[in-house]
């Protein structure tokens, strides 16, 4: 039972360019995605902020909402909600939205889906358990940030997984 | 016969921190530096911008300087030279200033030893052949930047290696 931010990035560190768009990772990254369903199937509970959700939103074209289990999206904003979807908007303290998550989640995993900004504050609290990167092979110079915080020790390298010809998968156990 | 950018960077895609430090890596980065020997005895000429020099400069504690082979340093500034230093200062347009160090590099490889923007002004004429980034797991959220460019097109991973339990070492195919 862990939690897990589990994402997409750019060489530089970007998870969505400067205008919030992700084609640069649906025309460059892996064709072969099936490793999300596998990941996806390990998990139990997902928290999301405001963007992200945003993002998933604007990007539904009229399919299901994906995720079948309980999505707790951090805003301040008002959003409508989405036919079949276990989406729950909530705010404060991270430590105690993370109990619930783990006890939603049960005997599975948590995903942090993003953005940097919320998977900074779990870190903040020490309870981010491992990162899944998939850095795929392009620059984006500018965007939203994979991450905002500096961190001092760095994390240690549990898993290693080459995903397509533009795309590394490295699992870090980030409390080491 | 390659032209190679061969670097260090942070998870966020940094090469120094916003001080141009370098102290996270020789902190965090692998122990074994075996691997990087390796690489400068297939190099037959370096390229480095005035920063790369000024942090070689600042960091050699009487050391003697260490690479042997014919080195351009792309600056306006007006810099020391250094005892038994093949460091030649170099101005204007990157295309010809490419054919020398091939020239001087025979049948060996152009290193591109950073920062960024150089590497960027060698990469917008085509004349990047690989980039070897070894990407460390920290994150520095701000500092001197590995690349600052946008690709539209993802480079091709040639090999993967783990350098240490802290380290990735990704070989890309920049041509394609």
């Amino acid at each position: 039972m862990k939690t897990i931010y589990f994402t997409a990035s750019s060489l530089d560190g970007y998870i969505a360019d400067k205008n919030d768009s992700l084609l640069w990772l649906f025309k460059n990254g892996p064709t072969d995605i099936s490793f999300i369903d596998e990941f996806v199937a390990t998990i139990g509970s997902i928290a999301m902020g405001a963007s992200t959700y945003q993002w998933l939103l604007d990007n539904l074209n009229d399919q299901p909402w994906p995720y079948k289990v309980p999505c707790f999206v951090f805003t301040h904003r008002q959003f409508k909600t989405i036919e079949g979807a276990d989406v729950r908007f909530v705010q404060g303290d991270v430590v105690e939205r993370h109990e619930e998550l783990k006890k939603l989640a049960g005997d599975k995993n948590v995903w942090l889906m993003g953005g940097g900004d919320l998977v900074g504050q779990f870190h903040d609290h020490g309870l981010v358990d491992e990162m899944h990167i998939q850095t795929v092979a392009v620059f984006l110079n500018d965007g939203k940030k994979l991450f905002n915080r500096r961190t001092e020790t760095a994390f240690k390298i549990k898993e290693i997984r080459q995903r397509g010809d533009t795309c590394v998968e490295v699992i870090y156990n980030v409390r080491g």
